[in-house]
């Protein structure tokens, strides 16, 4: 893995140091994960809380930051001569530490020994939540605490030392995030030169994948292919695309560095939309563009999202979906029915960036907690808006039969939805529109290189 | 996931019933994987024990058999429809048991109680070794045993049991193993499609595990696409191709039932073997056949395995590489230097069937262990074939100038190695044949359709 230079690691530490200011940090890495046996085992990602402070792509490792004694130490063992006759030769691990500026390293056999004696000299050991069930293994071995209490003796200080300094992004980690995003790009011109009639979804799934890997990565989240984009996270399948279908695309590569990129676009197999889908992606597209224009620092995102769906709504409303004032109906939650997620979400090393650390953290402040409404609850980013912020923003309409014969049967917000007119976008699917966004000094940039959005150039694009 | 018959599944768990007599078979499913967060996952890929015996490709389940009660339960959640509209409409889950002769479903929250109830009342809890931390956790809290005694507490009498049954393929199971082969060969002819100077191991490996996909699965262990063929599990990297190379392709295929394949083919990048490869190719290819040939129910694996290192000793021999007697050579393990692990393994559900179980029940009897000695110490099948067995044969030949310069400094069998002609091998990298084969009544078959091993129909195929 290419790494950014040892003053970039040192300076994140330096800074972390001093806002935690005493006790131990533990940084587990990653572990490699089993597929149907121990050692079969799926593609290695490291923590991203791991590859930012250690900037090293390798399991087995543990990163340990001793403030009180000023010792960086990383526990991890060399490879033996036999596993390099199986995997091939690798940078040592004191020459891979050295490129991060940590200068002492450590068998892991140390750290168990280690942590007992921070522990008996009183010192506040700080980790962060964990998600694999083996680190949680780990932790309760290492700290002496029952597994099922790890979850609430995580360190909410470092939660938030971190935080703070992931989300906002420095010159040199926007270059490799346009990176991933570019090569997104290139995953959903795949997609389009692909898609055709009989072809199946989870071949055209597969050579984005392709893509992915040759721009020297992988995909940043399982790929969502599919012709019935109202399931919003629905996975490929077996079945053949027919002309009249839209296929919805959201996909994203992490380039060699981890960082992520993440875009969806809607295009008809037969390389034309139709009136009907037309007029839909329209809406979506209008809404996509009334918030790409709004985001700016100090802008809440929640707000830019009420926005987007106050746009959808209007739209939904001219072509007799909808009824009634956009703003109540988007008060009452009755656009819910057609977005019933969330604008966008925070983008970096993670596709979710930091969702680990926890939403309340990343997305939302003391002040502004989540709302546990339908919709809204599924909003993952909802605060002021700063310089350096990367998130997506992805609005979409989706027509989930089941969803409206749930609302239509309790006629749920009847005063905001012409259910009558709904019977015939049954087998319409979905469309989303998404690209990626940094906040910059006066309002927002788009990034990666230019790619079509609206109909019309979509059309133009798929034409060729 | 397409299934076998109801019959199919009832039979295998009357079988496993009657062979465990009494007490509770607890066969958990896995879970979903995280990759960088809980929910960014990586492709579900369910237990192969638990797709043995339930036929259920779905996360969050377990399978429970009451012996004594005659009751079998699968405890399980159905899909809210908050779910649904995230992740698309899904069989009920009272459907899936169904298909598999499950007749009843129960919530995975009443499981616990149920099994404190079994251990209460005396019953013994048979289950089998986890290999993911997530599954241990679960078994621990269950039964409260303490994580660190979960690998003694595992039951030998089921394993046992389960090999006895998985280790004998069907003609139904035959017919997917097969079929998974048949794509393997698809990803073969592709990464000589794709192989040209230029490109890179990446863009290659890429390549084929979209043809794993298309074929309706996904890779059955990660794909090893290298010029470095001396590594034996090398990952692909983001170099160039170079004319010259070999390019060593070991991957596989699984298709929709799980069922796996195991292929490896060696080619010359710019289309033609030089002498000196072809040398060493036909060696390989020697003893793969001589391997191939001698396989028949009744032979020792181990057996298999030595004489085809006789006869990659006696092919290096000829060119200079090695002297003296071969069968002595083979004896004293100087062959390890150029074939330094096993000749094959069991394949079915796993790629390593079984591996999960223990090599020392799938490869190995109470009569015939494992050695420890480097070269045998990586043979995972060594005991007498049976009719019904599927295994792989690989033989290879690697120029590891690592071990090379290991084994010359303390002049390592000396008399069997002539060290000095191995300087002109430093760059040679590495060739391994590898197909799959059934041992039948009298003898074996080759799995999947016909396809190119000797060097001069490689030449030919690639040249077309």
């Amino acid at each position: 893995m290419p790494v950014f230079s040892q003053e970039t690691y040192t300076k994140r530490r330096n800074k972390l140091q001093t806002d935690i200011g005493s006790g131990i940090i533990l940084l587990p890495g990653n572990d490699d994960s089993s597929m149907n046996y121990k050692d079969n085992i799926y593609p290695f990602r490291q923590d991203s809380c791991f590859l930012y402070f250690a900037g090293i792509d390798r399991p087995g490792l543990t990163f340990v930051i001793d403030i009180d004694n000023n010792r960086e130490i990383l526990f991890g063992d060399e490879y033996t001569i036999e596993e390099i006759m199986w995997m091939g030769p690798a940078d040592s691990l004191a020459s891979q530490a050295a490129k991060a500026g940590i200068t002492e390293v450590r068998p892991a056999a140390a750290l168990p020994d280690f942590l007992l004696r921070c522990r008996n000299s009183g010192q506040p050991v700080h980790f962060l939540p964990p998600y694999l069930a083996g680190i949680t293994v780990k932790l309760s071995a290492w700290l002496d605490i029952p597994v099922a209490l790890i979850p609430q003796s995580v360190s909410v200080t470092l939660i938030k030392a971190i935080v703070r300094q992931r989300e906002v992004k420095t010159d040199e980690e926007l270059r490799e995030i346009e990176a991933a995003v570019n090569t997104t790009i290139d995953m959903q011109l795949k997609a389009m030169e692909l898609a055709a009639a009989g072809v199946t979804e989870t071949e055209i799934a597969g050579g984005l994948q392709a893509v992915a890997i040759a721009g020297g990565g992988n995909i940043s989240f399982p790929v969502i292919l599919t012709v019935n984009g109202q399931f919003l996270h629905n996975h490929p399948h077996h079945t053949p695309l027919q002309n009249g279908q839209l296929v919805l695309c959201d996909c994203g590569a992490e380039n060699a560095m981890h960082y992520a990129g993440d875009l969806t676009r809607t295009h008809p197999v037969n390389k034309k939309f139709s009136t009907v889908q037309k007029e839909i992606y329209d809406i979506v597209h209008n809404a996509y563009q009334a918030a790409a224009d709004a985001i700016r620092p100090g802008i809440r995102y929640k707000d830019v999202h009420l926005l987007a769906c106050e746009k959808l709504v209007q739209g939904l409303t001219e072509i007799g979906i909808m009824k009634g004032n956009a703003a109540e109906a988007v008060n009452a939650g009755a656009h819910t029915l057609f977005f019933p997620c969330g604008l966008g979400h925070m983008m970096g090393l993670d596709i979710h960036d930091m969702e680990n650390l926890g939403e309340e953290y990343v997305g939302y402040t003391d002040s502004l907690k989540k709302s546990t409404e339908f919709g809204l609850k599924s909003l993952r980013l909802g605060r002021e808006l700063e310089e350096g912020f990367v998130f997506t923003i992805e609005p979409g309409i989706y027509f989930n039969p089941l969803l409206t014969a749930a609302w239509q049967s309790e006629g749920k917000h009847e005063q905001f939805i012409n259910y009558g007119k709904l019977a015939a976008y049954n087998d319409f699917g979905g469309v989303r529109v998404e690209d990626n966004f940094l906040i910059t000094a006066n309002g927002g940039r788009k990034l990666g290189r230019p790619f079509a959005t609206t109909a019309t150039d979509i059309e133009n694009l798929i034409a060729l």
